[in-house]
Order: C-alpha cells, then sequence, then structure tokens
C-alpha cells in the first residue's frame, strides 16, 4: 500500500479535506496552492478515482473516504511515535496532532468536556470535537471523519470497538403554570395535545416517550425546535413546551422552582457507547481512559 | 401567480422540505406519500424545473427555493389571518405556523430564548430556530429557509430591511495558570504561540483578534475545536486554551477565580442586526419587538 500512496501526497488530501479549501491546506502545508492541486491530481491518477468534489468546502467522495480513514490512521501513529521519541522540540514547535471525536449534544455541553481537562498538560494532542445526534455519530466513524464517537449504538462500526459509558437520564419538565394548564387526566389524554420543545426535526426523544407513555401517540405537532442545549432548557423554563431535560440541568430548575416535573417516578435513559477505532495509539488510549472515567462519575 | 401556483401544491412542496421526506410530509397533510409525490410531480410540470433532489433529507433545488419562500410568505399571511378572524379553534386544533429564524449559536444559548417567554401564551406560533455563524447567517435568509436572521451584516438581503441589536461583547480569558504559563512578554509574542480554543472552523473571532493585538498574525495553530457555547466554555475552564468568551459567562469564572482576564482593558465587541423578510406579519412583528426589547437589555 505504501508504494501506492505517498505519504505526502496522503496527508495532502487530508489537509484538504480538513481545512475546508485548497488554499487553506496550502497555507498549513507551507506550499503553494498549486502545489496542493498537483499533489490531489496525482494521488487520484494513482486510485484511479475521483477523491475529492470541488465544492466550497471541498468534500472526500466515497473512495477520498477510505484514503482520509488511512491518513488518519498514519497521522495517529505518526503523532504518537513521535511523542515517544521525544521528537516535538517543545510546544511551540510541536506540530499538533488533531483527534476528532463526534460527541452527542447533551454530552457535549455537560459531562464531556470537563473530563479532557488532563488535556492541558498535554502539548502535543488537540481536540477537534464534532457535534451529532447521539443516533447519527456512528456514520462520521464510518465515514472516516472521526476516530472516536459518544454513541447511542451499541453495534460497533467495522474496525472499531465499543464499551458502555452508562445512561443519560432525562427528566419530563415544564413550567409550573404550563403543568397546571396542560396536565390534566391520563397521559394519554394531554400528552398528544401539550406542546413541546425539540431540539431539532432528528431529535426522537419526546416522541419516543410520548409513545411509550400513550400506547403509541406520538407528542403534539404543536412545537418548537431549538437546536442549542442551554437553549432548549432555557425555551422549556420560559414556558413555550414541555421537553425532556438532562438531569443535571433539571434539577437545578427543579431546586428553585422554575420547572416541575411533569410525570414524577417517570423518566428516559438513554444508553451511551464510546466506538472507537482499533488503533494502538496511546494519544487515544488516553482519552478513551478520562471520557470512561468522567462516564462513570456523570452516567447511570 | 396563483394560477400557475396552485395553494395545495405549494403547500406541500414546502411540507416536504420542512419535514424532510415525501412520507413525513404526507403524515403532517394526513394524505398518501403517493399523493405527495404527485403534486410534486405537477408543480414540476407547472414550473418546467426540477423543485427537490431526491436525496434524504430532500433539499430545495435554487429554482424549489423560490417557491418554498413564496410558500413560506403565503402560510405565514394564512396564519396571521386566521389568528385575527379568530378561526384557530382553541390550541388543540390549531394548525401551528413555525416562526424559522436563523440565529448565532452564542445569542441562541444566551440572551434570545428568555427574550422570547411572551410566546408561551401564543398557542398558534411556533418557533423553528436554526443555529448557524453569525457571518453566515444570511445566506439562509437569502435561500428563503429563515424569514428572519440574527446576523453580523448590516447589508440587507435583498428583500429584507435591517436594524441593528447592539454588539456581543467577548473577553479573552483562560485559567490563571494558563495564563501564568504562557503570558509573557508583549502580546506579539505570546498570542501567536498560545493555544487557544474555537468554536468550529468557521469561527474567525481568536484569529482576529490576535491579528488586531500582534499587527497581523492570527492565533496559534495549536487549537481545540469545540462546537457548543457552554463546551467552548468548559474547555477554556478546564485550562485547555485561552479562548473569547461571551461576557455574561465569562464573569461567573471571573468572579469565582476559575478564569482570569488575558488582556485586561481589551474586549471584542461583535455587532449584530436583526433581518427579516419585509411582510406585513403581526405574528413577525411580535417577535421583531420582544428580540429588540431583549438585546436592548443584553447587548451593549
Amino acid at each position: 500500500m505504501k508504494n501506492e500512496l505517498p505519504y505526502d501526497l496522503v496527508r495532502t488530501l487530508l489537509a484538504v479535506v480538513d481545512e475546508g479549501t485548497f488554499d487553506a491546506a496550502a497555507a498549513v502545508l507551507h506550499v503553494t496552492p498549486s502545489a496542493v492541486s498537483q499533489r490531489v491530481k496525482a494521488l487520484e491518477q494513482r486510485t484511479g478515482r475521483v477523491l475529492l468534489t470541488r465544492t466550497r468546502p471541498v468534500r472526500a467522495t466515497d473512495s477520498g473516504q477510505v484514503v482520509v480513514r488511512y491518513a488518519r490512521q498514519l497521522a495517529r501513529l505518526e503523532g504518537d511515535a513521535r511523542a515517544e521519541l521525544g521528537m516535538d522540540g517543545g510546544p511551540a514547535t510541536a506540530s499538533p496532532t488533531r483527534l476528532a471525536i463526534a460527541v452527542n449534544a447533551d454530552s457535549l455541553s455537560t459531562w464531556f468536556v470537563p473530563a479532557l481537562a488532563s488535556l492541558a498538560e498535554d502539548a502535543h494532542l488537540y481536540l477537534d470535537l464534532r457535534r451529532e445526534d447521539e443516533a447519527h455519530t456512528t456514520e462520521l466513524l464510518r465515514e472516516g471523519e472521526v476516530l472516536a464517537a459518544v454513541t447511542s449504538s451499541p453495534d460497533p462500526v467495522a474496525g472499531c470497538s465499543v464499551r458502555r459509558l452508562g445512561a443519560m437520564r432525562y427528566l419530563p419538565v415544564a413550567t409550573p403554570a404550563f403543568a397546571a394548564r396542560w396536565r390534566s387526566g391520563p397521559p394519554a389524554h394531554w400528552v398528544p395535545r401539550a406542546p413541546l420543545v425539540c431540539f431539532d426535526r432528528r431529535d426522537d426523544l419526546q416522541d419516543a416517550f410520548a409513545r411509550d407513555l400513550t400506547g403509541g401517540q406520538p407528542a403534539s405537532p404543536l412545537r418548537h425546535y431549538v437546536p442549542s442545549s442551554e437553549g432548549f432548557a432555557q425555551a422549556v423554563t420560559a414556558g413555550l413546551g414541555w421537553g425532556l431535560v438532562p438531569e443535571e440541568q433539571a434539577l437545578l430548575g427543579l431546586h428553585s422552582g422554575a420547572l416541575a416535573r411533569l410525570l414524577p417516578g417517570h423518566t428516559l435513559d438513554v444508553p451511551l457507547f464510546w466506538q472507537q477505532w482499533r488503533l494502538d495509539s496511546p494519544a487515544l488510549f488516553t482519552v478513551a481512559a478520562a471520557i470512561a472515567e468522567a462516564a462513570g462519575r456523570s452516567l447511570r
């Protein structure tokens, strides 16, 4: 494989995909945009495939993603080897290694980032986090866009290992005034009618919860879309609708009286898993251990 | 125009774009997927253009976006007229009107949503918020994806009015330990070297700030990408890098001692504008007034 895919060409392709344009890749690689273009063409001739869409930003084609995935593994392994050999001459001259990880929005806004405080001491390892719905993070793993992912899928992507992190608990909450206005009779009566807040159109947490409660009916079509974790909690706190709020955020509102539990005793637990490529990488190992440890404290 | 673009066909196209698939649109419209498909084809025959890409989710083509924009204006005006005529027979039977608004992530996580608490009393108006970089929200306006936007651009999109909301103030902060380790000598010496946190690859706030300070040098290539407003503040608080944090969030950390100002006296003000389509819509007017009022309190 090495003869067919020279390292400088592969690394150039990766830079173009990561930076989004030929010009930006050229700046990072300290070469001219024309050299970048020639290297990508050379790689396409060698592989006999179109590897990039010439859009802004450029995107890897299906064939391109195979090469990108290979390039990321090479870069990861080289970064680890350089670190072990002490070749990174101090923080100022180290070439940073990026660890691309997909994380669901609620984890990214609550327990995930503080778990990585230990990386502050590591001058050659940098995070490249992608926010993605927990049911869709595995797509990014499969495409080789990320090395690891926090996902709701326990089924390992080909080439990946999987480990259970615990469950994120959500509480159905609303303002006391909202509860007084909408909650009357059994859940099957009011849950399909009461306005709610959803994160975005991919968010089916509330509908799944409603179906369980009502024997199959989804939540109301009267719904606000608020694609931000704090914005979501703020929308519920403002009385725009009910919603499933992560326990940590919900408890703040419950203690202050701004929120009320809509269905005492009912919660929704979303199991989360850590999937990562099978790579003998000390950096990835370090991050995975920190995440597992924090998940043990923060999740159920 | 009415004869050429029958309302039921236009509304069907809008439902397909909003819901993402023919099946989902069919469920919302209470017709069969086959009927949805036939209506879209009929509309394409009438206009002589392909209006949708048959992808999952489907997307409007350039021609499709023109029709979508027209459809949203019709829906908005119809919703307003129904409300004025008292035709919405109570919350349970009202057909909800969606107000699609693009908002930059930091606004969406701080002052924007609480400003809309008054909508909780309005049973026929629902928010469809889109999170987008403040420099790119105008694209969504131009494409007709949203009716209004919080944007950094004072130049009105064709057909839109623009109004200044105020400036969002950012403070350059880091942990005290980070400041002690990296900050030595003039900014031109250490700012281009110190690791930092960026929101994503579109976020050039830190680079623009660094260029101003150093006479042209961008911030360090040693950077973490954390695409979440709270995650961003958490990453800075964890010591992963310095970053420009919205004043409201930064002050919490400064008061507790978790954060320190990196360059006392230096701040970055990002002016924000409200752009909206020129529509005689009471609902849009109500929302715009609430946003302007909240911006007056929260922004500079």
